[in-house]
């Protein structure tokens, strides 16, 4: 257990093309536990216009990213609550992955936001989902730092900017290095919401939510995929 | 492998205060399948309108259905495409659940455009995810039909009006009889549209999908929640 405020204040990143699997199934997780534990979330993003889901997060298609252009009827969008601007202090930023994280110029916005709130003596925790952790190295803010990252997009992650400065763990469901947080490909980012709430209130807690999910989730160290990826 | 059209038709419908991760679990599945396999997604509901997100799942909380209005901050909304008029022909529509779903009043617009839909001949499978089933239920079309739900919310669902009809299957992580796909609580939701996916288009693909969404899936009749929920 750890020293948390009242309300523990969250804020998600989101970004055109994110995958929105890594947003709703830890926010699953956490409007679980808002029941009983007192918290507030925001959604924020360079300005309050819907911001679009991605389409795939597929390593090696030609073109790299699918936009949703591609199929304007398979899109979907999820409203912020506040922009860059707006945006209140936090106890915790979480950054998704998705195929917009490929999109260097467009995320420019969102990597000086977080590089400039990594700074804040206010911030206890920084997460990041999938290739989100590829933004938290653009920053150059985790540079010696353990992280991991999604699994099919590995070797791409490694490419960007700082990421050399990075020790990327391969086989790891989830890492932990302090305050940073940093989890595999899409679905992991529930499991380590599980494991976060779990260090934050207890095993039973995240146990009763993991079991209103229904959720079949893998331990820290379970790591089907790295090998599955031909990364170990 | 079935006989499919293409392109497979696919509407979700949405009702206030679903659960997010019923819907953005299978359409991660559905959003990677469709590079390869054509489809269009309609997401339909009383109008176009921003549909909410619930906040809870949980049975047995005092009022029942914990509405987003107790805490404003913690809301997210999507955006249908179509209302229930403007919606086309469907090859499949998928019914999510989530607190909304015992808004009997809130939902009768839905329960009734899907029992009219569910006369479609167009109309190959019909599936609902968790407390979703419920709305299939009160439609009074899955009688003596196999199903499941919810394993938390089990039993408040065999109270709905004519789900004293139903066949209900307490353990399993889905159930098909015939073209209706019924699926246990939330993540139960993307095992099923995995299984969904290997019968139209073969194991292979399902499990490049699961793969790249790191997803740790169950078996159809691997139901650890059903006795955790003492319904076995």
């Amino acid at each position: 257990m750890v020293n948390i405020t009242t309300p523990l204040r969250i804020g998600y990143v989101l970004f055109p093309a994110f995958t929105a699997l890594d947003v709703f199934g830890p926010l699953n997780v956490l409007n679980l536990i808002s029941i009983t534990h007192n918290m507030t979330l925001s959604l924020v993003s360079t300005d309050l216009k819907p911001v679009s889901v991605d389409r795939s997060i597929v390593d090696g298609i030609p073109g790299g990213m699918l936009a949703s252009s591609a199929s304007p009827n398979f899109t979907q969008f999820v409203l912020p609550t506040h922009t860059f601007d707006t945006a209140p202090d936090f106890d915790v930023i979480i950054v998704p992955g998705g195929a917009g994280s490929r999109n260097i110029n467009g995320t420019k916005p969102h990597v000086d936001w977080l590089r400039q709130r990594m700074d804040d003596p206010e911030l206890d925790y920084m997460m990041a989902v999938c290739t989100g952790t590829s933004l938290l190295a653009r920053t150059g803010k985790i540079a010696g730092r353990n992280a991991t990252t999604n699994k099919a997009a590995f070797n791409w992650v490694k490419t960007v900017e700082h990421a050399e400065d990075v020790n990327w763990i391969a086989k790891a469901r989830w890492v932990v290095d302090g305050n940073l947080w940093t989890s595999s490909g899409v679905s992991a980012g529930t499991d380590m919401t599980l494991g976060w709430i779990e260090k934050l209130y207890g095993r039973n807690e995240s146990e009763r939510v993991r079991n209103l999910m229904e959720w079949n989730a893998l331990n820290q160290t379970d790591d089907p995929f790295a090998e599955y990826y031909g990364l170990v």
